[in-house]
């Protein structure tokens, strides 16, 4: 586990400073809403979808240089999705990765105006993957990656976690919930690196399979987490699901239960490797670490 | 001007179709999501960026129903920067198109999820004319209109107009508002229709001229109707800019030299298309369109 911290480490630096050549610099005109993007973006994130995408186009045989802005761009991503649900008509949060929210440190308007450039800018870096690699590729991922954080996706899965009461949440729901929220933007990640990489039928459904297991058990992980982690160590409000009656897992099926869940999924992912050889070892590797992590 | 009216008419209608056919229906789930989507969509907007982007296609040979998705892709994204800028935390307007706000039917938290999820789609849309023309050109759009609604073109506006307060406003700032918050949609519509037909350097450089002026005699005309038209007829609370402390031209300038600077840029505009021949009436129709429209 220590020599893949340390790979995961050096892989999420490699991000880092792709992330830092390509989102606007904080003195651009106008310099609030940079201020803004940044501040959230370089927040300390796991950068775990960007380390997919790129482990998905090791594993096929691509070459990472050239996705890496799609990379960012799922970071991108992922980030303007954490800023708007941490938004007060949405979740009301106010802290998130040991820090204030954005709308704490910025006022709503530029929050909401933030997490809308973050994801402008996500769909350009995508589309200047087209400069390095066939444009075919790149219009099938856009497309993809669309779809998965529209309302079939990730805002879908926000919508009915919104709008749901806990009490009316049952296990079909809350699947539902996690599936989409969480689950899409894993899965649209490794598919990202192996679509832009050129991989085969086979490799593709491999690697779907093993990111939807993957998706799973890093939410049930995370549910855990939320029960039982200590403030510090997660950066944000523990128990907070269970403050805002957020359907959760463990409070759906019991601690146990949830971890049995969690490590099925987890086994789940590893055997959809099966076919691949050691140009997958740090996606399997990674499996462990999603389950066994304290953040 | 009649004629020109009945022309409009039916091309919107044509718009109006393709958008019903394009975003996913009312009963699909998350139903609430989609319903916002169509109450803003559907509220009877003029429809100008589709149209636009459409009559480009047409100056420059190129197959309008091909290029569809990509103009109500445009139209998406107008629609999602409406939803986005009448929040609360924004300009906080209740009426819109003679209708309540989005925020105002489906509370604020959809409300930003339906701009999103709007905004999503429309990179979707895009994507999909892949399907019918070179890869090469949809990423070159996509890649431009990202740009020209980022911070570096709309939400870049966005964020000086919602930042800025009318007495530190100087022409300079009014400009940079206009020619980002609206100006920069209208000239990526008219680009998307030209890319997408294969419009060569000099086709596209007219077009663009074209487009510029034509947003600015909008934007300066939209200023002066805020100012004296009424609300019925608009559909929205007239004198909300100077109510909100807005910058508008009329303001800044006097009325009859805002009207000067309009007509100045619609000529222009007119101007710009002195290459084209009748493939380019429509375009020029336009123009007059524009400055004496009454809404």
């Amino acid at each position: 586990m220590q020599d893949f911290l340390r790979e995961l480490k050096t892989r999420a630096a490699t991000v880092e400073r792709a992330l830092e050549r390509l989102v606007p610099r904080e003195d651009a005109y106008p310099s609030v809403i940079h201020r803004a993007m940044r501040y959230s973006l370089f927040a300390g994130g796991k950068r775990l979808r960007p380390v997919l995408a790129l482990a998905a186009a090791e594993a096929v045989g691509g070459d990472p240089e050239a996705i890496m802005p799609a990379a960012c761009a799922l970071e991108l991503i992922h980030t303007y999705s954490l800023i708007h649900d941490d938004l007060p008509a949405m979740d009301d949060d106010d802290l998130r990765r040991g820090k204030p929210t954005s709308h704490r440190v910025f006022g709503e308007a530029v929050a909401i105006l933030a997490g809308d450039a973050l994801l402008t800018l996500a769909f350009e870096l995508f589309a200047r993957c087209g400069d390095a690699l066939p444009a075919e590729r790149v219009t099938r991922v856009i497309a993809e990656v669309a779809q998965a954080i529209g309302t079939a996706g990730l805002i879908g899965g926000q919508v009915v976690d919104t709008l749901s009461s806990s009490d009316e949440i049952d296990e079909k729901t809350l699947e539902y919930i996690h599936r989409h929220k969480t689950g899409a933007l894993f899965r649209v990640s490794v598919r990202t690196g192996a679509i832009l990489s050129g991989a085969d039928d086979g490799r593709m459904d491999a690697l779907t399979a093993y990111a939807e297991n993957l998706g799973l058990a890093f939410q049930i992980t995370d549910d855990i987490l939320d029960e039982e982690g200590d403030t510090n160590t997660l950066g944000k409000n523990t128990g907070s699901d269970r403050k805002n009656k957020k359907a959760t897992y463990p409070a759906l099926f019991g601690r146990g239960c949830a971890r049995e869940k969690a490590r099925c999924a987890a086994a789940a992912a590893v055997e959809a490797l099966d076919a691949f050889g050691g140009e997958a070892a740090f996606l399997r590797a990674l499996v462990e670490f999603v389950i066994q992590r304290d953040h």
